[in-house]
């Protein structure tokens, strides 16, 4: 079992890293090599197995072809430009959100076996008119270039899939929240560090309002179904092989009385409330009513509560003080 | 008023050439000019303005930038590879339904003003296990790599047009017959074919069985519709400028009971039903119960009749005997 994670530098590539240095295996087979692909090298975890680390743009095909072993079993494609990322840089967007899934899924057909591609697709391709609640079958109407590239690529994955290139499956991740680390430059990242900052003893502004719903998972748990994304069967997936990770729906409102109730008032009063026209007007259209039907009955699973969120990053991922 | 058809020499490029030959006008202004652009360089109708043919493959950027103009208003981007083509050659299909339709936006883009481009999707961007009937919020979920192709243009046409770049508009194609000249590479090809053959005294086979349906709009119908759609104004397009243009779902047995209705008998006796099963495991996933409700809403319209199509036919394409 040879395992590459392209985007291994991300928050959710090192976590899913560390998962699969602690699982030792991953499908039934013991895990002989992991290789982490970024556009820098990524950082190493300590496993049981040896781990490789490489620089790669997948805007570049040779740069893929170079990351990817010809004995590759299973391949996480993690890599993207972030939301307001390819809102400010469109053509930066098309050349890693279409062009370089385009050419990790040609790299991948042109080896001699038919490896594994999970792809994380985004809550993001949802949008526009279509009417709540949003199904399985429900119309992917992006309202943002991001949302844009990653049904794109979802439609690359089910076509190279239909056509035996490769055995893909995409998931459209929630919001993850409470992302550890330093804010990116998705539209979403005040969702994260209105909590991690004040638990932090740091001031956060909130862009929104406190009624802003959205649909949201723990960083533990989507490592989690991205393994068991990995690990359904092909022929589980049906004629559409990408669906919704679960999340849940929450306000703000509710998310910062579960922080209260998990931390104390103290974070809480951290928060200051400057709206933000330009984060409005990307995270504004996305959507919060979700049933993820298909995810569901294959296993896959949301946190219990908001709490969990609070208490995964505690014990997860929280500078300790 | 300056139009470009890219696609100029197929069927519907050059019944569209000849029906703005005839209007004179646009969106309500004169025509000035007319550019038919195609692989190879497109019949040139009479008309009251200058016509100009040029070669264009759309998967060349230079091609492309040659093709159109700096004072273009309204691009008709008709241009495809044809279903079963795409099947058998993916990278061809790749190269011209996406990345060729890519290089026409990104054109359209780099010009100073923002033209109408009317971008000819396909039925064929419907499929898999989505539920009967198709709605305009229906998930596109294809089955074949030319329905892939065309619903990935309509997540850029909407994109470009989001970003200002355009002002875009799509119109899902429902399968057109009765199409006149010498068959293509299309599956849907015998569509036309059993009737078109027939009509000329020839024999001609149905791949599929009597009471296969599917969803049909006549040429004449079909040229109206494209007109329609760049008169339509932008601001009534919403957050999804991509729609089904509408048509009609009968079986194969109701149009022939319809060309026997117009044309006598003779021509039925004509038709063999050898099935051809890389013919059906195209169109067996293809489908017929569609409500385009907001095409209808806009004006867009169906044929009254399959006797009706087989009428436009005679009238419109038929060789004289």
């Amino acid at each position: 079992m040879n395992i590459l994670i392209i985007g291994g530098a991300g928050f959710l590539g090192q976590k899913l890293a560390h998962q699969l240095a602690q699982r030792g295996q991953l499908r039934g087979q013991s895990i002989a090599r992991l290789i982490l692909a970024d556009i820098q090298p990524p950082t190493v975890p300590k496993a049981p197995f040896p781990v490789a680390s490489i620089a790669c743009d997948i805007a570049n095909p040779a740069d893929v072809a170079q990351a990817m072993p010809a004995d590759v079993d299973v391949i996480f494609l993690l890599a993207a430009i972030v939301s307001a990322h390819a809102e400010q840089d469109f053509d930066a967007g098309l050349a890693i959100n279409l062009m370089g899934v385009l050419n990790v899924l040609q790299q991948a057909r042109a080896l001699a076996r038919c490896p594994v591609v999970v792809f994380t697709s985004s809550i993001a391709a949802y949008g526009g008119e279509v009417p709540d609640p949003i199904f399985d079958h429900s119309f992917l109407n992006p309202q943002t270039s991001y949302g844009t590239q990653k049904a794109m690529g979802e439609l690359l994955i089910n076509d190279f899939s239909r056509k035996g290139f490769v055995d893909g499956r995409g998931l459209r991740l929630p919001t993850i929240t409470v992302r550890p680390g330093a804010p990116n430059r998705a539209a979403s990242g005040f969702m994260s560090g209105i909590f991690r900052e004040p638990l932090a003893g740091v001031p956060a502004n909130c862009p929104v309002a406190p009624d802003y719903r959205h649909y949201y998972l723990s960083p533990r748990k989507c490592v989690e179904n991205l393994v068991k994304g990995a690990e359904l069967p092909s022929e589980a997936l049906g004629q559409n092989r990408c669906m919704m990770m679960p999340g849940r729906d929450w306000s703000i409102a509710q998310m910062i009385a579960a922080m209260t109730a998990v931390a104390g008032p103290k974070p809480a009063q951290l928060i200051s409330w400057q709206p933000q026209p330009e984060v409005q007007a990307i995270v504004g259209g996305w959507r919060h009513d979700i049933r993820p039907q298909k995810a569901l009955a294959l296993g896959l699973e949301a946190d219990d509560s908001f709490e969990d969120n609070i208490r995964h990053y505690l014990a997860d991922d929280a500078p300790q003080p």
